[in-house]
């Protein structure tokens, strides 16, 4: 028996509640779930073709740099990505940063030479409670396979890099969301995908509800201490450049702090957010797009969408993901073992 | 009669729930408060002495760009203040840095002349809506009023450069907070004192609870548009070193996120943190601090305490602020003209 | 008896060697030079309409951020400039900020009512050697007489806010030059103009020359002290966004470190670079302009213009300076007084 | 018959000219060298202890933001690294990174399980040109060999990461250089090693003379385009918090600029210092070292030094790379085949 999900804010959702209501995004899974190794890789790719030849206005804010993520100084300095975005485990970085490399040579054979080389593009979440880290599972053949199973349908939970994910004492992983707003009468979308492995238990807040602290009694996982970090991807149909783009990947910083998250010292934080309403060719011949973007004032509901989207992705991680048991007999509970019925269970706890 | 203020987060708060309880510290208020004037002056000293041969660690973070404080550039460089904080509104940034230059030359007759010049430092809102801005009516008597005012006893809500300042569709203005913690047993204090001037009433949120659903159906001033800022100061007795409190400072964001903003396009968010642990010395002659920082894996108390002493400021500020009318006839109603008594009108109002 | 002006680097001049070979930039000065009172203000305006209206993409680089000046956090954050750039005495930021405050509202009287305020931009370097800092002698006519000066027609040397200025023990000042560059067959052309005050005289390089090296043994002021700073203002016709013109504007530290400087504690060094390709209504109403930028592989030019425009204008900041005797009969003479002929001279003094 | 190296500066050189001339600092390299695998790994080790347990305080500045380094951003954040430097090319980077990754688990088991997961550090250039870098040819052991053979000994020029790399058309590689000062009376030393592979042949300047301008019209080599980058690398005995790391490793960037850069757009320019004077533990329950920086006017000497000491390092790159033939028959010729004695090709090769 599923339990519905509690909602964040009031701006509408988009069809799918996910970054793929952003048109072009879509999102692929590979999963390692063999005793010890729980873990993966989750890639998002932001448009159907070759980003390498079609690259991506992106840009990135660090909110808490515990971290070991590659590819966003390049990404700052020039304001776009080149390869899709991948999800994965600490220690995988280098593997999957490695395969990016590979598979952009493969598609491209000058990279490396006639070209320049290609910027991987990897963020990551430290899973070593339920993932045996140290095993360094995650090859190449899971990016790939992650890549070729990229889909609009989005699975959340315990699932790709998610899988062997923990937040706030119970098992985190995959979230997604999107929200819709109007900019001065032109619809756009903001969607939100996040890797979700942060927060001590008595940190938990729920729409606005203290629920850490009351399950700081209940729960025995909620004594554990954190070693956590959030990924927070941001896509947005709207006609953006870098700097507004880094803008918009601060606000991923308002939904997190909803959560219950102060951006914890030992958290990578870090948020990324990229348009679709263009593309920069990497040939120079290629004539440059001419963009009209969005007005200046009116960023703010792509804003207020970007936080409320990220707030939404982080709960729906949790209410989505299944229990896993991993290495050594660790286990994370689902949230839904404790919290069957949301809104019985929100009544029943008043605030402290 | 008085209603009880909103009680945010679970940190003890110190002895005078403000920032002067970070030992040392002080502020002080100077207030115009004359028919379309409705202005002022801040001050917050970190120390009794003299700043500039006494120098203070600080760092700030610019969590929001839409602003025209000066002298952050420096801080950011050379990780001291040199100056006591000034906040004013937007137009009187340049007559209290003239006020900061004078009063630093009068005690230092060599600065700019055998002596490097002086880093103004004053952070600003604008209080446009009630106060006529335009008419530039905050001189230096001003700020050496607010200076030479300097208490530990801290006066909230529409006074000082909270004068005309405007929150949520509501009076806003001063507000000050402060939170307890131990780190590995060593007590430590952070201090905030926020100017706040943003926000739309739609957004507020107050210890989780979304009001401004609620009040957006209820208030006139709902209606209006948000031209906002906020400035969050935080000090902490603990040793901090200036990379320490940039880090420190940006958990004022999540403070902030929790009370309902998503760092609008418009306002000029700035935080900037403070440590009394040590100073800084002007003459390279005299020996510099041997300073004994707070191991990194320590500082998540303290990065919560920030949060919630700004999540709180921002409350305390709304809640002791009267109501004032201005410019124009314009008023900004207290907030406690509409929730006479907290725990009676949240009872009321369930979340929608 | 003039003596030509050293050339540096290969590419090309505009017609004037000059920020106002960058079709729509002009250049006022204002000086004030009486007794102990060598100072004054300059400004570069960069169209001729009103910079609210149409804002101006621009960026800047704080190189080392000992430094006073105003408004730059707001063009970090929103890319574009709201104001004409004023240069004057570090002192003198206040009163120059007030000025540009109180045009930009007699101009547009709905700014701080209506609208939101609006960012004064001044940048400052320290003249207190020669002119007498402390009795803050520059006001809003200073302003308003160099903003009515605007010319193509750039005097340099020691007018406008170089009045007072000293470079390697020199007089120094404003320099100004131009560089012209082709983009995949486009013409495009960087404009630098300097406010400099920078450099311990035993630094001094001119195009590669160590002149420093020879003249510490020459001259009676290469034994003062530096308390220096330098502004490099770039403007360009190349349509650039807000991140590119950050890049360009890095460049002028190389033309910068070429002169000799390590960018010394110090002393504040920003540099700021705008477009004239296009401009931001302010008004969101307006339609925003469809921008096709240069694409980013195309850039080196403008970064070899940037750098050699920036060492050529600090060089014509020299040698056009004339000797100024101010503040209780501090002198600083002009390097050519020294270096009356600078073939002569080069070919006389060998590499040591 | 070898060449004389020019002397850039006036700063004296340490006993070893060398990086290593900061007590505690090692370097080793591994080289790969066979036929079209042009590459290796070289290695430096701030101290002899494990990096882990006793973190060096460590920043960096990024200057042109066109590389693919890894581990940057935890520096930035934390103001430590905790692993040796490791230099590659871009490719080798994951392999790399990995094999800190084992190397640092293998010396702390508890890495990624009880204790937090390693930040790789690892900078690159790109040398496609002479190695056939899609071969991925660099491995684990590489690194560790590299590392074993870390030595106050530095070899220079065509070995290590430097293997393959190429500047202003010629080869480059590794140099590295040292220049003393004293702070107020105390002695200390700045150390530079460089992986330098940027460069377009007209570029090049040497002490100050424009010897590209003449080369190219030499050199076959001077028509080739520029796909490159530098990593600069800054060692100090003085006591510096990470705040004064980071300004010292920007004035890595003025003496880049003296060899002809401009920063190029495709060159990732990256500078990282670090301080030798003390470690940060990684246990929080080993006191904290109290730390007495050098104060803030005293810098000016180290910042000299830096960029002394790196352009320096630069030019001895180039003087001891001997020629190397590599992938497809490429070729890049030593400099010293055309200048073969330094005083006597400059006494001919007057300015142009």
């Amino acid at each position: 028996m599923t339990t519905a999900t509690p909602r964040v804010g009031w701006l509408p959702a988009g069809p799918r509640n996910a970054i793929t209501d952003v048109a072009g995004v879509t999102v692929g899974h590979d999963t390692i779930a063999d005793g010890a190794l729980q873990t993966g890789v989750t890639v998002v790719r932001p448009h159907a073709g070759d980003v390498y030849r079609d690259k991506v206005p992106a840009a990135a804010t660090v909110i808490n740099g515990f971290g070991k993520s590659c590819g966003l100084i390049q990404i700052e300095e020039l304001g776009v990505m080149e390869t899709p975005i991948a999800l994965t485990n600490t220690f995988g970085v280098p593997a999957v940063a490695d395969a990016q490399i590979r598979a952009a040579v493969e598609a491209n054979p000058e990279i490396g030479r006639a070209w320049p080389t290609v910027n991987a593009l990897v963020l990551e979440c430290n899973d070593g409670y339920l993932n045996d880290i140290q095993a360094m599972a995650v090859t190449r053949a899971h990016y790939d396979r992650a890549l070729a199973a990229a889909d609009v349908v989005v699975p959340e939970g315990a699932v790709g890099a998610g899988r062997g994910m923990s937040a706030f004492g119970f098992k985190g992983g995959i979230g997604t969301a999107s929200r819709c707003v109007a900019l001065a009468g032109v619809p756009a979308v903001v969607g939100a995908l996040v890797l979700s492995n942060f927060g001590r238990p008595h940190q938990l807040t729920v729409a606005g509800h203290p629920v850490g602290r009351h399950l700081a009694h209940d729960a025995e996982a909620a004594r554990a201490p954190e070693k956590g970090s959030i990924i927070l991807l941001l896509a947005t149909d709207a006609a953006l450049d870098a700097r507004q783009l880094r803008r918009l990947s601060l606000r991923a910083g308002a939904g997190l702090a909803r959560t219950g998250s102060v951006f914890g010292h030992g958290s990578g934080d870090i948020a990324l957010a990229f348009s679709t309403a263009y593309t920069v060719p990497h040939d120079a011949k290629t004539p440059m797009p001419a963009v009209t973007c969005v007005h200046e004032t009116l960023l703010d509901p792509l804003f207020e969408a970007a936080a409320e989207a990220c707030e939404q992705a982080i709960v729906n991680a949790l209410w989505r993901a299944k229990t896993v048991m991993g290495r050594g007999g660790h286990l994370r509970a689902a949230i839904t073992d404790t919290i069957t019925d949301w809104p019985t269970w929100r009544a029943a706890h008043a605030a402290p």
